[in-house]
C-alpha cells in the first residue's frame, strides 16, 4: 500500500479544510481531482486527471463513473444516505473489482438523531404553535399547556431502525420512555427491542410516537401509506428523518386533517425542495425543515476527518470504517 | 392526627378530579370550602367557611389569610413557585404556629425541564427559522444547515440549580455536554460540578449555553444585566424558564441585537403577557412561550396526586414532600 495514490475529491472544502486534506495525504502525492461529473466541485488544486485515473474517490462520484473506472480502489460517499450507488451495476462492479465504498453515517449520526429528537420535544412542548403565536403577539397560555405533553412511559418506535435509531434511542434513555425498534434484518443486537418490520403494523395502534428514518428504495416507496397511517393511534405524533417517498404525502395530509395523527415534522419531502402550492406546507399542525437535520456548523470538517480516519486505516490494510455494498 | 380535618381548595378542579380528592378524604369529612379571596374557584362542592376554619389548604391562599388563620396547619401550593409566601409575615406565622408548607416543585420539574431541552435543542437545530420559513414555503437549506449546531461537548450552565436543574442535567446526559450548576447555597452533594452564583461572572466567558431556571426575589431581580450580558460567550445561548424579572429585558435585547447572545428562548417575561408593543417579540433570534414549561395535559391530576400522597403522609405524621419556608 506504499505506493502513490490519486485521491480523487468532489466536495467543494473551503480552503482550510483542503489543506487539511493536503495534510493528510503524502505530499508527493496529488491530492485534488477535477471531474466534469462532479458538478459541484470548487476545489482549489485543480488537475483534469478524471476519476478513472484516481485510486481513491471522496464525494459524490457519478456511480456510472465508478462502474467505469478501472483504477478505483475506494469510494468514500461524504453522505451517509447511497441509494443511487445501490444498483445491480455498482454492487457488480465493487464485488468484481475487490473495490471497497464506505459512507458518512457516523458523521451525520448524531446531528440526525439530536434533530428528530429537537423535533419531538417541539412537538411534545407546543413549540412551533408559540412560534406562530409571536408573530401576532398572542398568549395561549391556557391552550397551550392543555395541549402540552410530558414525554415519559410512551411508546416510541423507530421504523428502520440503524445507526441514528440507536443513538436516539440513547437520547431517549432517561426520558423513560418505552423504545422500541422495527427493521428489514434484525441482528438480535441491537440495544433496545427490536422487530421486523412485518410486525408493525400489529403495534402501531399502540405507539404514541412513531420515527421513520427509513432509506429509499424499491421497498421502502410509500411504505407509510393510507392504510397504514389509518392503524396508527389516534393523536400520535409522527416524525420524518428518512426519506421523502417512503410515506405517501397527500395520506398524511389526510391522516392530519382527520387527527388520526396529532403532528407531524418532517425533515424530508417529495419532491425537495416542496412546491410552493404542496398541501403539506399548509396542513395543519404539519412541521416541516429543509432537509437540514445532518447539517451542522462543522459538519465538513467532520466529514473530513472521518475521510481521514479511513484514509489512515486504508493505508494500513485494516478494516475500513462505515462500509457498504459489500454483501 | 385521626380527627376530622377541613380541606379548603382553591383549585377548580374538573369534576373527575375532584371526586379523586373527595375519595382520597375521609367520607364525612366537608371537602371544599370557597374563599372570596380565591378568585378561580369552581369547585362543585361549595362551602361558605372561609380558609379561616379550615385545617389544610390546597391552592394559592391570600397569604394574608394564611397569616390570620388560627386553625391551618398546612398548606399545599400548587405550584412549584412561591414568592408570593415567601416573606418575613408569613415567615413568621409559620414558625408561631408549627405550620407546614408544602409547594408541588416535583410536578413541575419534568415538565420544565422537558421544556428547557426543547427549547435549547429547538434553537441547536434552527427550528423557530424553519416555522417561519414555512409561512412563506422558503426552503433555506444552505443556510439553516450551516447554523445548525451538534449539542456535544458544549459548556451549559444551569443558573439557580435546583429540582429543576437536576432533572434538565439528567436529560442533557446523554449529549455529552460539560453541565455546570450554580446556585446561592452549594449543597455538596448535587448531581453536577455546582459552584456559587458569585463564581458565574468568571465562567460566563467560557459557557455556551445558558439556562436560567431563578425564582423571582428580591435578590434576583434584574439578576442578569447589562454588565452581565456583555460577560456572556459571543454567539452564546440564553435560556429563561425561572422568572421574568430576573433578567433586564432592554439589555437582553440589546445582547441579542448586537450578537452577544446568538438566540434566546423566553418561557417567562415582565409582565405576562408581554405587551404587544414590547421589543422582545420582534428582536432577532428571540423565542417566546407563554409560561408554558410547566403545562401538560395530565398537570392537574398529576398536581392532585401529588396532594394526595402528602395527605397520607401528613395523616400518618410522617415529612411531607416538597417542604418550604421551614427554614
Amino acid at each position: 500500500m506504499g505506493q502513490q495514490k490519486l485521491i480523487w475529491c468532489s466536495q467543494p472544502y473551503e480552503p482550510g479544510l483542503l489543506e487539511m486534506l493536503r495534510s493528510a495525504a503524502d505530499p508527493e502525492e496529488l491530492i485534488l481531482a477535477w471531474s466534469q461529473n462532479a458538478s459541484n466541485l470548487a476545489g482549489v488544486v485543480r488537475d483534469e486527471r478524471l476519476l478513472s485515473d484516481c485510486h481513491i474517490a471522496i464525494g459524490q462520484p457519478d456511480p456510472q463513473d465508478v462502474i467505469d473506472s478501472t483504477s478505483l480502489e475506494w469510494v468514500h460517499l461524504t453522505s451517509a444516505g447511497y441509494t443511487r450507488y445501490d444498483t445491480d451495476a455498482v454492487r457488480q462492479a465493487v464485488r468484481a473489482r475487490g473495490m471497497i465504498v464506505t459512507n458518512s453515517s457516523q458523521v451525520y449520526d448524531e446531528p440526525c438523531a439530536q434533530h428528530a429528537l429537537a423535533m419531538l420535544l417541539a412537538m411534545t412542548r407546543q413549540l412551533p404553535r408559540a412560534v406562530r403565536d409571536q408573530a401576532t403577539q398572542a398568549w395561549h397560555y391556557n391552550a397551550i399547556r392543555r395541549d402540552s405533553l410530558v414525554l415519559a412511559r410512551q411508546t416510541v418506535a423507530i421504523v428502520g431502525m440503524g445507526t441514528i435509531g440507536k443513538r436516539l434511542a440513547e437520547l431517549l434513555g432517561p426520558f423513560g420512555c418505552k423504545v422500541i425498534g422495527f427493521r428489514r434484518s434484525v441482528s438480535g443486537s441491537e440495544s433496545v427491542p427490536t422487530h421486523s418490520i412485518d410486525q408493525l403494523d400489529e403495534s402501531l395502534p399502540n405507539v404514541d410516537v412513531v420515527i421513520n428514518t427509513l432509506p429509499a428504495s424499491s421497498s421502502t416507496a410509500n411504505f407509510f401509506d393510507h392504510d397504514r397511517f389509518a392503524r396508527f393511534k389516534p393523536g400520535s405524533l409522527y416524525i420524518n428523518i428518512g426519506r421523502g417517498d417512503t410515506n405517501d404525502q397527500r395520506a398524511l395530509a389526510f391522516a392530519l386533517t382527520q387527527g388520526q395523527i396529532a403532528q407531524a415534522y418532517l425533515d424530508v419531502t417529495t419532491p425537495e425542495p416542496l412546491p410552493a402550492d404542496h398541501v403539506l406546507w399548509t396542513t395543519p399542525n404539519c412541521h416541516i425543515t429543509p432537509h437540514t437535520a445532518g447539517g451542522w456548523a462543522d459538519e465538513f470538517a467532520r466529514q473530513l476527518e472521518h475521510f481521514i480516519d479511513n484514509l489512515r486505516l486504508f493505508r494500513s490494510g485494516q478494516p475500513l470504517l462505515g462500509r457498504i455494498l459489500d454483501r
